[in-house]
């Protein structure tokens, strides 16, 4: 039997709502059963009916669905939250008190001590809380986690991730509600493109590594000058197994378009993975040369083959990698109901500790830039 | 409403039946409401009430779906032929017959003979007949097939494709009866690579530049002993509006994956698009430099507009070209339905046409090989 | 003591004659004593003197030079023939009967008597005659070469050749006397792309394999109405010891600027190498994984390691592989003067030979496309 | 009439000694005419009579060297100092007194107070004093530095470059003295892989924006236990004339072997450069598409035609960057020999104010990332 999912926000025309439905169901794992998808309630009904929502589930916002659902016997198994940032702490708490799974979108929270208390809720009650950095979903990125977790580059050195692009480089357009909004403290709080990009290029370096940010500091820059947060970020920072960390991220990178990037050198050999051509791992031992290891080919890890969808050659793309969460939770879920412990290849899904970490980052990262680079340890 | 979709082999464990189900419903066009998904009646039964289809319509086998399925009001839009080749002419033929839409796996037929059938039959049913040509469904593809056909590179003078791979490079698994049968005139055909990923690439030189292949001249060579058929081929051929192609295929290329190329040059510009690296189209202005195109960024056709899903610089992959193939025929089902004139952006998907001329095309050159490169013209 | 070198054409402002300068004296072993530089007399001793050859050797034509040289005791060791190609014949002839050494640029002569003459001629004399097949002298061209040498591939199955270029596509400049030439049979003779640009991707394709080629089915295109000979060309070959051969040739490739590229697959393993990327050689044993041999790294053969100057990750260019055909010239005739055997890197250099089997094979596929892609036997 | 070149360093089996008699007579500008080749009296004797110098110029030590030439009325006209570092400030300084153009390998001096008083010495004198900063003349560096005068890129914002190899990764060779010395204070100074490699990449920033830095913050990091210096540093730095910089360089990124590259984001457009594939330049207008730059073809800058050999699809190298070093030495002086104003495409090759600002910034780095990554302004 499929899993039966909810999803709250992601209403038409949204992106970030049309991946979720697809990546749900991109394995056959759940079926979509409940939503409520727009803040328009009207909307919100109307868009479920047209998806193939039964009537009695298309709500017309989330608390009309937490309380339609939660004495249901054929209540969801897990409800997405795809609704604008500063509501993501009100709603996972509310459905993780209920005893609902959830998966967030990024950001958590918007603040640090929520993100907190999140994690204890989820601690307590046992639910899956995940978090929606969806780039570690991608097959070549597990590969590389688990390359480093079996020991193939020996102890981590350095860590290098990017995420670069140039898509708020036009100052004519600065003034554009679209964008301005990001670069406004009072809308989008601390940070930016820090907030927004880099902070998936951190946690990447956290997801690939095993390890945690310990210290950073940072040298904030806004180069429009209508804009109040920085459109360009530099960040050293150290790891709590020694590992040295630089990121960079930028927002007016003219010519890069999704330019998220990881390299990760050990005492033994490094990797090198970039976003744009995701199907492939570049993989060096010291001494030897530069290998291209290829999605779905002969001999990769449990890991990156359960990630996988299609053979050699061809590609995945990022709702793979997003569908690939989806793979994770579905199976933790069902094994839960089958009464066995789940495939190891789906405990690596970023979860609730994940996002309060990233938050926090994000809060020192800040608070760096703030006293001119300064080093701030995380109290996570 | 979703239209009503129903699946024809894929049975558990299938690539090629995960690829059409994921692909039927990533876009929330159709529903699966039917399948008989395995020649093994029970198996094909118990895996179409797994994936959720109900069970007076989870089919023990193909005929029973037809008679199941032919007078329900509820009856299904689409049926997907995914079955082995030498069943793909009898099935597509029964469907078209009783007034289904059809989408047939590639190839449509072994014979010309059958494949002309196939071709006349459709006509005359007013039905839909797609051939899988999966990869013309790549939003980059679309678009330089709208560059052509708009005129941006002018007349087409050359056409170079290729689609080389290595995965039958190891002569001692020549024997493995997973590869060998592919070399094998008696259940293969007259051709082998040329027909398995050649044609592949034959269909994208003709879905790009609008033209059809008129005559062709083929070397082919088999270079390990044991096998019959080429695992090596190169075609020269003529186009009908006078552009010159070249073409090389290859299952021996050791270090290439899946290598499907295709360079198209005009008296005004030229193109080159990689299946490794779909999301970027390559183009070049006589007397300019060469500029990249990037699937999803401003200014791109609205084929390529409507093929796209996640913003620029995220990448899709196959299975989003795969899934714009169910997009062209979910629109025109609906307009039909609907009593409108279908998108202009959804009838580029290929056709029985496209697959009768692949055949036709692969009969030309194993005909052409054996008689040491003579020109063959086609009937087509 | 510097080896002693002349040159003849490669006047002022001709690139040719640049790069034979640079390239004699690259690596110290040749300095430039006598010259006859350009066809008018007065400039050709003029700039022989600007250049800093003394004035009694900056001569005023090939025959002065001839007659200037032959008696002196320090009489030039090598002699570049660097004239029109109509020249070339009557020029290498003259000074190996003179007793001289000679490097030819390609094409050694414009017919394959003439060049079998040359052959002859340089056997009887004992004298070096060499011809600039330049691209063979790259690092990793001849690192591919000694793997193949030395078994790393196996049996070669197929060799893949093209060099596209789209430096002739402008349909408006084909008048341009510049151009139209190349394409002009009573000045470029039987065929402009491939004699041109093919010959020396099937050069190449000879070199790394150690085979020749025996047989070939070509297809010529003029795609620019005011050509008499082909602006593209597909040819089908076979080599000596069994290898497949494909090659593509064009000169109205739009957005390639120099396409020299080389694929060689074996029964063990494949490479690949691109002219505009030299410093890498793509390597993939069966099985395996691409893996990226860098010029300069540790391990490579010693032909590689001889013909590298700079560190790995450094780049060198066209100009170093001319020089390593020097080198080896260099090092040969140095062994000569020692009386020692000379080092084994240096015996690959392009010889008459070759020169003498490319004319043929110009010929032969000349032929073959004006009998619509019959074989033809290579008589060489 | 050639200009008269000696050189001071670059013995027998010197790689960096051959570059510059490679570079410095690449276009026929200088003639090699006196050398001080090696420690050693009767090896740098001997080498230099072997390369053709005169018996009484090949110098025995270089003091022996500017007594010997310093009165000759055929004198050289520039001497490349190739010596050991240390030795850098004492040949330079007595060589401009003597008044002599000079040119000196990086670094300028071993410190801040050495460079200033070559800065003054050269000042007053009135000769050239160049620093080899060799990639600045790759033709397409010069090619972005051009654009970014012309205002292509407008007002830039942000520069981010990097120097990554993995050639100091192994740490069972740390203690190699090849390797070793280069993490010791003693023998190193103040920094290794910045002062090293990064400092390189730095001036190219310079190069490029035509800015200065003005201040800077660094992270340095050992990570190998043996190491006294950095083997991998990050900095943030501020410019001029507003730009933002980014630096990061690294001796232990395994799979990176020359990782020289820079990107320059300015308010119309970026720029990309990769020493690993010097003959192309990325550029991106804000709002267009990627557009590939080639060395070599048609519509470039004055700097960048001037600064190329050969045609546009062949390579071009370090060797002839560096021979462009020489270029621009040579034209102006050509130019004041004859009398006349040098070129403009001549005067843009780094000078010691480049090499003391360069020594300044290696200086403040070491300061910050002594005081935990601490802004720290430049004095120069």
């Amino acid at each position: 039997m499929k899993l039966k999912w909810g999803l709250i926000g992601g209403g038409e025309g949204s992106q970030i709502g049309a991946a979720h439905r697809i990546a749900a169901r991109l394995d056959d794992r759940f079926e979509m059963s409940a939503g409520a998808l727009d803040v328009d309630a009207t909307r919100a009904r109307e868009f479920a009916i047209r998806l193939g929502i039964p009537r009695d589930r298309a709500y017309g916002d989330w608390r009309e669905m937490l309380e339609g659902e939660r004495h249901r016997s054929d209540r969801i198994d897990l409800v997405t939250v795809a609704t604008p940032n500063s509501s993501h702490f009100e709603i996972t708490k509310a459905f993780l008190l209920a005893g609902f799974d959830v998966l967030c979108e990024k950001p958590l929270t918007t603040t640090p001590e929520e993100a907190q208390e999140i994690v204890c809720i989820a601690r307590q009650s046992g639910r899956i809380c995940a978090v929606n950095y969806g780039y570690s979903g991608y097959p070549m990125v597990r590969h590389a986690r688990a390359m480093v977790a079996r020991g193939d580059l020996g102890a981590i050195r350095v860590v290098v991730a990017e995420f670069a692009h140039g898509h708020h480089a036009n100052a004519a357009e600065a003034d554009n509600p679209r964008v301005r909004w990001r670069y406004d403290p009072k809308l989008a709080g601390v940070s930016s493109v820090l907030a927004d990009c880099g902070i998936h290029a951190l946690h990447m370096a956290c997801f690939i590594t095993g390890q945690q940010v310990t210290s950073l500091a940072a040298d904030f820059a806004s180069t429009i000058s209508v804009r109040q947060l920085e459109d360009d970020a530099l960040v050293a920072f150290r790891m709590s197994d020694g590992a040295v960390g630089r990121l960079w991220a930028s927002a007016i990178a003219v010519g890069r378009m999704h330019g998220l990037t990881i390299q990760v050198f050990g005492e033994k050999g490094g990797v090198r993975w970039q976003q744009e051509q995701p199907n492939q791992l570049y993989w060096t031992p010291v001494g030897g040369a530069v290998t291209v290891l290829e999605r779905g080919y002969v001999g990769l890890s449990p890991e990156a083959e359960h990630a996988s969808r299609v053979t050699v050659g061809h590609t995945e793309g990022f709702l793979g990698a997003f569908g690939n969460i989806y793979g994770d939770l579905g199976e933790i879920m069902s094994a839960r109901r089958e009464g066995r412990a789940p495939q190891a290849w789906a405990l690596s899904y970023p979860t609730a500790d994940d996002g309060w970490r990233s938050v926090v980052a994000i809060g020192a990262a800040a608070k760096s830039a703030r006293s001119r680079g300064s080093w701030v340890e995380l109290d996570a």
